[in-house]
């Protein structure tokens, strides 16, 4: 299988992407933009990675599931990799399987109906990726402009990814994606729609995967502040990882790598089975996530001498529960999968109650944090102060606490980049909205959900008393 | 196996019952506590109620836990059978066999490091309940007194269950349990310790069974307010349950029915391992029980004519998520069991996540019923106006909604029982308090939780800063 | 002034009341019916009743607030005339001036604006209630049918009180309204509109007064079931407040008691500013009322042995931060008020706010004090086994805690009337929906709040960055 | 009175303060220190800010109350300039004249009990910051070492500020206090206790003043990442407040500067007294604060054209009663005053009340932000992208919103700023710890507070049903 170094050595490949006002000629070697591309390879050096499918070796993200097995496997990797990487989310083949997972079910039905042969392209798409072992993105949140209207009404149509132009050795695609995670180290760029679609709306019914490098396409990456903005990060300086503004400038996609283009009907499905695909991921690496808060809290209340506090107990229940209530809905939502078109897909009610949970619980667990840390942590001398040698005895015999200066202020560097710097506002974001808004996912949640075993309940109940 | 005719007959046993302040001889005859005996009765019609266990038929209740299968059925088997009861729990078997469970595991503990035989007596227990197809109370929780003192510090040491005597035909025991459910209409009183003991406590370490008409036993049952206190009630009127102030007058129980007898070091251990089975049985009958307010939530919202409201999905939403929550629970706790002495035990964190939400959320259940349903629950007119022929047109014409009045009357009856009655207010506490107390549930969970993994994942980080 | 037999011996004057299906020829000799009849009549003794209004005498209830000083006054009145009333309410005469400040202060608008002569009307009718010193009910929230149609869309046009009929002496109106409190033990029963009303809607736009002994007026009242179904009530025997279905089953109103009739663009605003002074009166008796479950709270915890258990104090912190809340409310309202036709009216903003607070926080005020009493509230033994010589002795001997059982059981008596009874659900359902439900007020405090103060802050940062 | 340029000018004298590793020479030519001196210097600017006293002008916030009326007028004052400093507080005079309270209140009773002339040298102290305007910081909240520990049985006796030595003419003091708000831009650095001491504690019983220059105070700035990590901020390049950790390394101060000395059983109640004036100064800056987040959410909804949704409401609704609940905590608080020694207290129970609802919601309310934000806070493209030519245009094409793309960024770019980056993370923590922690709060919030009116209640209805 593929190697760390042939993963990064390939990122010179002349994508355009932009940091910071400036073009990234070569992202593997950019001073900030190489920790998202390490962090990525890491994926290459992780344990048990490598399944057998059918007789082949296959990363373990691309093993098609086929049922409650190879769903709480699926979750076992994503949790165990996440925290093989600092419980950081290592998305390089996860976002993109999740993706493919969901063209594979939903093209079936495309075929069945319209005669088109999307599962066949997609089939072979699956497999160029697996034999090759690549990372992809997965850009889906169009740019949307005004949210009240729909794509085709649009007083700028490019609002969503759209096909300008059909042409007989593929489509032209324009328009821009937001919040694309690790595009610019991906070696593919997978694109599906981002909600259902009228007739009207037919252009914008589109799917597709194009390498990074593809002409037309711009890459603009976030400032990554957690790294450039708090000189007394720990964490953000290993692991972390970037989106990207995605531009799709007049790209050409070849029809091999077309996998809608038009079938408006079935848009909102492939977004929603991409989504539930995805939310399973998402509850899968928040779980491991959670520990870093989890493990903050417990040593920086020792390092405080407070871990007996009757509230410091009561932070640490829920920041655990919040990890736990997110492994719960992992485990039934593999354990009770739909199988469709011979995919098992995880449970969607599991899934989106534990995606719910994460979306608005979060912010609890950093103020958790932050009860148990104390205001020292936004209040602490700088990185630079430390090592001032004038500075640093004094910070360190002030700060000591039930533990000693060096230990007690190198664990309030981690707390503070965890709940008092940037990158706590970035995943307050993050954790709130990525995977889908919390109000689309309620109505979706509701929709779906059957409320006949509990109103046929009460219409018995109702029925005997007539008796 | 056992009839529910073999079943009611047999409860006419001289059994000492008392019921607003009167000894009552036959409570299948006595015009409530027929109710509760009718409703245990349901058991002995249950589909899918007998199993094969090594080729005996044998109650499902009764199989012994082996491994993650079995634990799924049994919540299944729960979750139906509540449903089957119009959402009221049937604990006949149920939580007698969690005792069983929970003493087959701690005996076998207790031979080894003393070379007792209480495993035996705990399995000849078990085959004569199977054999006879009984119903069981579990009586835990002492009456306590002083909640700040240990058993043998409380200035009446009756406080808690105790010996007052070692004969050589068995023991004599003396105290009171508190909300024994169901225990005027069982066969057997089950009894088991309600906490950790100590050396000093050693005579509060006791647990043993006897049959609910043995002498020196007494029980009053609480009164039954949701079926006395509301004319217009429908549910309780067809099912509930009762609890007894259960008390032991100097009651002699024959050494083979003693399971525990003084071995103060397991006490705590028993008490635990019952709360866990138990709370998995809860969280299971609970999520059945919750669709009563789910149920009632939307066809009330639709008789309102608000079933679109944005704040009713929301209500939905809370109902449903709090059922789900505790599916989710209970899956999670069978699928990742603990087996000991071969018996496998629900996952206790997922089981207790499970029970903590369920008693701190009920209340908000309430809340989204009452929003939805509207004020008129708690000052509609009463059943016996709906019976006066001058009244009856007047109240139909005046509350009707979007359904005509007849209907959305009945449909009130039942929300008002379910939101705004006695069986509200006896529900808040019961869903609050029932399988032990919030706090002390929270404590043993933080207790009993390994931090290590998060805590490694983060000393991880610090030495990688080190370096 | 009147005294309490003068208003209990004028009950007697035929009004149609009818109780669980029965007429009742005197409420003020009922059985049950007598004790809210009482319980109103308790105004007449209450201490500091009387006050003077330019050198009158007059009920304090019935001064006309002119500013911060008089709703100060008026706040302090009802808190305190609840705390003697045993923290009930005590509506007599609370209501109906709550009714008419706001009719004094439409009717003003109405005139100016038709050439009517409702304002004079009002101020007439008040002389008349306040030299009688009369109690009145108000009965505002029509019974609604189908909540998705407005009033004059419904199917059966009766679901909001109309005018059937306007005469040259008066008019004819029909309908029916829900939930009126106390209407029937008071002297008048002031109606008034629900909701805004538009042009086809006028008929419906209609507010008067009559007394409640008036041809063709009928009330229904709901069941006292926290008398009558729970044998150990401690509060609401001496002390309750009912609510009838009051039915004008077409009822002769004469034109100097109608005080709006048609006027529909005002309906809106009337029904608000009514709200407004209503709500104020609300926050205020509720926050008296909380003290019932403080108090009980924290001599409960006491009398179990808890009182410094840490949750304890969280859940004494819950109550009294709920009470203390409403207190804030009411005097931020009193100390900024609207000045509207030279009425004092309590700032709406801060009144909503308070309702808010109460309508959405009570289920959790029941919650913290369930958590403090414990499960035994729902499964104690009944009122009747405690007058059995045969078990009262055992009772107490059992359910004594850190204080003999005589005692508890007294105080565990009145927590499960107020925690675990059907007091406690008709409290919930009142908690929420009394004064208006939850989500209109949601969407009227948003549409008052005046945003641009916090707007332009933002704008002038932006514009500061541009420069 | 005093200029802004003459405040300005006298921050060059020479104090110790450093600032990432480095000595810096004069804070008001620092590059980044320079916006908190010119922050704090809007001071001078500010309209309203000269009342007379006494027929002196005065400084408003060194205004001794003596009533409601001048909390009242304190609330406002700092609310207003608050807004004028946009939403962020403004110190300078506040926190200081907090503490000189306190200090006259607390001093008069030792002087009373010990004969000592405190009281006399805070006037004069008083007299002389009134005279010359000067500005504080308030130095309370030691380092504290382990938490579980006293003052005087820490391992490092320097854990809190303490006299080493006491001389003819003064005392010698040692230690570091955490987290002093703008003490490097400050005149004056006012010192008092954290916490209530023992007899043991003595020597930490300590209050005084010292310049900002005084020999051997060493002040180290936390980094301001807000400003120097977050390249598109807008509001904190022109406003912030710093915090120091503030070493004491052997001060000397003279008697005249000396508020306490050893009086140990006076220190809790300055300490409380202190956060009770403090907390009153909190609640009302936080309210202005809270337009921030309100008026941001209320353009951002427009700019993204769903202004309309009811989760947008939700969003509004949570975030203007934070502010609106400060607001009724300050009311109610300056409405009923304790009068103590003359001076006019803030009702510690309201404030305190308000104190713990922006300590607890405060992260509710950016989590209300952000959802109607949306992502693009946390992954749009950098303030340096935007300066580049080649991608402006596209960034603005693609980020148009139902407003135009130019408008839309620049409000992003805010709402980031407040929600999304590293000054978020500083106020979620901020917000929770100032003024005390949560815990503390609540502890002393409930041993203050009489429950004897909500227990009489209760006793009397036990009482009745004896009778």
């Amino acid at each position: 299988m593929r190697s760390k170094e042939q993963y990064l050595s390939s990122l010179s490949d002349g994508r355009e992407v932009y940091y910071r006002g400036k073009r990234v000629h070569n992202v593997a070697d950019h001073q900030v933009l190489r920790i998202s591309a390490l962090h990525s390879a890491k994926l290459y050096d992780m344990k048990d990675r490598i399944v057998k499918d059918g007789g082949e070796e296959i990363s373990a993200y691309l093993k098609v599931p086929r049922g409650s097995g190879d769903l709480l496997q699926r979750h076992k990797v994503i949790y165990d990799h996440t925290t093989a990487c600092n419980g950081i989310f290592n998305i390089s083949q996860a976002i993109g399987s999740d993706a493919i997972f969901a063209l594979m079910v939903v093209s079936a039905k495309v075929d069945r109906e319209t005669g088109s042969s999307y599962h066949e392209r997609v089939r072979r798409f699956w497999e160029y990726v697996a034999k090759n072992d690549l990372t992809m993105a997965t850009a889906q949140t169009d740019v949307k402009g005004d949210r009240t209207k729909r794509p085709s009404q649009q007083s700028d149509l490019d609002m969503y990814v759209r096909i300008v132009e059909r042409r007989q050795d593929g489509i032209v695609v324009r328009g821009a994606k937001a919040h694309t995670t690790q595009a610019a180290v991906a070696d593919e760029i997978l694109v599906i729609p981002t909600r259902a679609m009228t007739q009207e709306d037919k252009d914008f019914a589109v799917a597709f995967s194009v390498p990074a490098s593809t002409k037309g396409l711009k890459m603009i990456v976030r400032p990554i502040d957690e790294v450039e903005g708090n000189s007394s990060s720990l964490l953000s300086k290993v692991d972390h990882e970037h989106e990207t503004l995605t531009i799709f400038d007049d790209v050409f996609v070849p029809w091999d790598r077309v996998f809608m283009a038009g079938e408006y009907k079935y848009a909102g499905a492939l977004a929603n089975l991409f989504a539930t695909f995805h939310r399973f991921t998402a509850v899968s690496y928040r779980a491991s996530m959670a520990n870093l808060f989890l493990g903050a809290a417990s040593l920086v209340a020792k390092a405080n001498g407070i871990q007996d506090a009757r509230h410091v107990k009561e932070d640490l229940l829920t920041i655990l529960s919040y990890k736990e209530f997110l492994r719960m809905s992992a485990i039934s939502a593999a354990n009770e999968p739909l199988i469709d078109e011979g995919v098992a897909i995880p449970n969607p009610l599991y899934t989106n109650l534990g995606k719910l949970y994460t979306n608005t619980h979060f912010h609890e667990v950093v103020k958790s944090l932050i009860d148990v840390a104390g205001g020292i942590i936004s209040t602490m001398p700088s990185e630079e102060d430390l090592r001032n040698p004038e500075e640093r005895d004094m910070i360190f015999k002030y700060l000591r606490g039930a533990e000693p200066g060096q230990r007690r202020v190198q664990l309030l560097k981690l707390v503070k980049e965890l709940a008092s710097s940037s990158l706590t506002g970035y995943w307050l974001t993050m954790m709130l909205h990525a995977e889908g808004s919390v109000e689309a996912s309620k109505i979706a949640l509701l929709r779906e959900y059957d409320l006949r075993e509990a109103e046929e309940m009460v219409e018995k109940i109702l029925d005997q008393s007539k008796g």
